[in-house]
């Protein structure tokens, strides 16, 4: 792809990024892409009380490192998930409308996923459609579908995303509206004019209106996307471990505890606060995974010493695409890969399976929030 | 109305608003009002920590929400609350002297509620008279009522209300004092000087001294308004279980949790942190509303998840008053009704009834301070 | 006394004060004394932790006010305290060097503390002799004694008390040391050099040297001023239960919780937040009493719910000190009981016997602190 | 040593200073040492919230001071550690890279601290050799190891530190990175170029690459230093009660609880917080020594009184160094020694071995972490 700037002006860059921390890419990104996409990218619903949570809250899960275990640097950090081989247990987040960040857009952002050899996950609000996602990536993929009230339209994505090479299917229970900050509502939610989403454009291949989501889904809808595809299912968007149970008993293959990075509900708990009680509830039977937070390898450490499998990365992501394209996802997850090494040495775990809650010393609200 | 501008230089403003969040108005209306009306509604007392705690202890209850279950957009949110129907469980609580805000007053804000279709509680420390009020809404009224050391005026006012028809009439059991904010009182108190209490001023049919109110009242009081008028009474400015035994014993028809929105005394709790065990000791037997710090639809969900059959708003109506007189209030409630109608649907609570405390993870101050 | 500026600046005034809240006039006060006299005054040890929590703790404290009781504002707010009545149970508690405030210094305190009719406790410390402000004062005074190393001098301070009129002795069992903030100290602890402490100056009938203080006091010291005056004795500066029942046991008359401003030691607990645990452990054998941190009627109304008798008030004589020298004390000391007024009807107490536990939610870590 | 400037322009400074505050020095020092040796003392790892709750943690510990005890000041200060006595419980931690604050490097900060009379512990990571600084203080020394991949490199370092007349090793057990802060990584990581990690200068007797330090350390290290040495080895940077408990199996003569100031990993707990924990396990069976985040003398009386022997002191006296040189340092050991008689006496402690944890009341999240 030859990236040109476009009137809206995202950014165009393809370079690798130096990183000192991922909190840095926040203040950096400003500097290269329109306000209207730091806006949406950066914040989340009503007065992101849960977005900050969704960081204070991995405080209260104080690292209490073994010392003298004989310990070494060279930890095997690769997992398997679903079948699908990754470099460590991290991944990048279902994210839409990449286009407000970078004038390749999603393409950009699933090349540089799989540059750093890990799995992407495909938002069903993308700008660009599941077909040039997928061809984008040497890397493992999953699709994250939207439900469309005509199910023509939401057979028709499912059965794209199986031909199209991805493996799982995740199913999002909580993006129930347009997940809009209040400082871009505000700002008279300036969404660009010339992206269309796509996988509903007409001249790409696609059908229907993206915005015509069916929001009254229940278990059901587990056993119609196995059935119509055959691939694994991944609920996403749960904080409940009541919830993580129903789901496995209809089907579900995977568990995602997420609250949508603070974007749909505000005053919902941090998920890595809701962690403990879904993994109880899962024990063991399918994978977790985790998103909303993780920013540093000490956090991918709390995560699955509390019993996640892996973890997914959103805003970091989407900020490394603003600074580098491709190059500079690549840099963001490897960059947090390196970190979660580092922070498996200081924490002296020698592999990933031996991460444990007697690593962590949980206090505070978190910790209150799951005595039952 | 005409609306002439005046003197004093309140806001002669008559327009719908748009707005983003109700937070938001609180700086917006500063640009349209005097700096006395400001100060005046929307401080509170002493240091203000009830006021600051009014907001924050609302995250304490942590919203659990509930995923796949089939909840569709389309909730009735309507409630029947003693005999009215109101569109949303969501009313304007009683609030003094909007003289200070709008030239229109009270007119206005009632006109405005009566548009949205909700209740108007119309306060004994009204500018403009409770006939004229009741005249301005369509909608349902309450009448709340200042007891005045003169029973004969006493008895005038709850007379005068039940002729202009309001249904039930509500007993600030809190309001002692001339809930004057520490701001307000080092700006000499600056009240209008062209404006009195409209239901004492004797050219509109009013008699008595405002000031000269009866603190010393019992729970005989229930009974003697309810002997006067036949109507329901609706306790307002409790903030213990006990308390509300009590008033129930008594015959009181409704419970009302607050604290004055911490107009009248500091360093007691957010109304929402005293909910549960008002809610607890009513078990069910009459009706229970909160006011004090409601500002988003999730604020609403928590409330009635624990137990609260509606909420009234008190400064966003004002300030909504202030910026869009009669169509900013009905903007206002109109507003926080739809912002309640999201927040069921990303709760996963199909219809009120379902708000149950399943729905809430109670952390922090407020679950201590309920804890037996 | 003709009130005349020196060298040094400190305050000459002479007014009563419209007081907002005691709050307000630590930011007035600072422009009418030197900023020695408000360093050393406003400032406590260390970190000031103590001096913050002092404040804080009092929030741990909710009050849960009772409505509906008929209750009325005309409250008896007098007390008993080792035999002299009070007009309100809120007194000044013992400050030394007031001439770093005001150029009358104790005298002006004392005059004004009994204007408002209420105890005056006199430092040791003072920049006055404990005989001009004996005379200073139409009200109950107490006399708070340094223990001189010469035990001459000590016996000399306890006689001149008695025979002054003082009719408590307070054995301040915390200040053994200077007492002096780090900001006061980073300014080269620029006490007046034009004063001297009147108690020990040969030339006003005084002996020996103020700082030659005998730190290892031991409960014998309680039953020696007994044996010496014949008065009561107060022991001030306790923070332990167990402290209290020794004290007790040796003979002491009152117990005056205090952390003496956070002046002495930081990072011990807030007054407030201790007193339960002495409150328990007095169990009614003697008054109660404490100091540091009282600012609102609601602070008292804590206080004397969880289990004291009186309260005694620091920096904010001093300020209404240098505002308005002894008519400035006077309004300082009105405003409070006023407030105190005020908050006994808002809190629906009749009487000052009716405050108890039950009408106090205790939370935080003032709570924490609390259970055994 | 003359001390002449470098292009690098580190302090020369070479005075004894006048300290209100250990924490007042951090300001100060940035004015007198380049901006790359302020980061790298200063920072720590991560978001740094380590580096912050090693102090916040302190104030969960309040002190609960006894009165009347009959305690003297002039209490004796003195231990015996490891056979060593120290004039006060307080001794310089071992820290890396001294040049970067003082062209004089350790010498000066060795010559301060046994100016002082108190112990030195020299870090491996010195930019002067161990044999220089063993030379420059006339106080106790204690060698700080970072184990060398090259068993050959590691055997000499124990030799020379043993000849030069070091009396015990130190083995770091949780420094197995660069340590180094987010905003000196920022600049570029300038670390001086014209100054070597002396003990590996061949030029001055030394061998060996630095950075090529054994990660995977396990308890045989404790022996393997034994054997060679015939010393006491204090294993420092614990913060578990489980692996104090193992190294004590193991041999370990002294427990030194860490965190590195909160240098190498982010997200553990407070070094006082864990405290607790750690001196149950070891039970009185070694000595136990607390650094990170001491910088008052109640801050020792919370160590000592929760178990601890001693302290050690790190960022306070490189700040020293950078403003009075081996003076300062000596101002800054002497200032915390003097501080801690005053604490002693306000405390009520009449010697160290009073201190126990009835003088503490543990609350908040130290306290949460510490309950089984």
């Amino acid at each position: 792809d030859a990236v040109k700037p476009s009137a809206y002006g995202a950014s165009t860059a393809g370079k690798p990024l130096d990183i000192i921390s991922l909190d840095r890419l926040d203040t950096a990104v400003q500097e290269v892409i329109p306000e209207a996409g730091y806006q949406f990218v950066s914040g989340a619903a009503g007065d992101e009380w849960t977005l900050r949570e969704n960081r204070r809250a991995f405080d209260d899960f104080r690292i209490e490192p073994k010392r003298l275990r004989g310990v070494s640097s060279d930890v095997d950090l690769s997992i398997d998930l679903l079948g699908q081989t990754l470099p460590f247990p991290i991944f990048t987040a279902p994210m839409g409308a990449h286009g407000m960040v970078h004038e390749e857009a999603e393409v950009a952002t699933a090349r540089g996923t799989g540059m750093a050899g890990t799995l992407y996950c495909s938002s069903g609000a993308s700008h660009r459609t599941l077909e040039e996602i997928a061809e984008a990536t040497q890397g493992p993929k999953w699709f994250q579908l939207y439900w469309n009230n005509d199910i023509e339209v939401t057979k028709s994505l499912l059965k794209r995303a199986k031909d199209a090479g991805y493996s799982a299917i995740v199913l999002t229970a909580d993006a129930l509206g347009p997940g809009m900050p209040d400082d871009f509502k505000a700002m008279g939610a300036p969404f660009r004019q010339d992206m269309v989403f796509g996988n509903h454009d007409p001249e790409r291949g696609g059908s229907g209106n993206f915005f015509d989501q069916k929001v009254d889904l229940d278990l059901d809808a587990i056993k119609f996307i196995k059935d119509q595809t055959g691939l694994p299912v991944v609920v996403k968007g749960l904080l409940r471990g009541d919830d993580a149970d129903r789901c496995i008993g209809a089907g579900a293959d995977a568990i995602q505890v997420s609250n949508h990075g603070g974007r749909q509900i505000d005053g919902v708990p941090a998920s890595i606060a809701a962690l403990p009680d879904v993994a109880h509830a899962v024990n063991g039977r399918v994978p977790v995974i985790l998103d909303s937070g993780v920013r540093r390898g000490i956090d991918v450490i709390r995560a699955l010493a509390m019993g996640a499998n892996a973890v997914a990365v959103g805003r970091p992501v989407m900020y490394g695409l603003g600074l580098g394209g491709a190059q500079g996802v690549q840099s963001v997850l490897e960059h947090l890969g390196q970190d979660l090494r580092s922070a498996m040495l200081l924490t002296g775990a020698a592999k990933l399976s031996d991460l444990d809650p007697s690593y962590i010393n949980l206090v505070g609200p978190s910790a209150e929030a799951n005595r039952s």
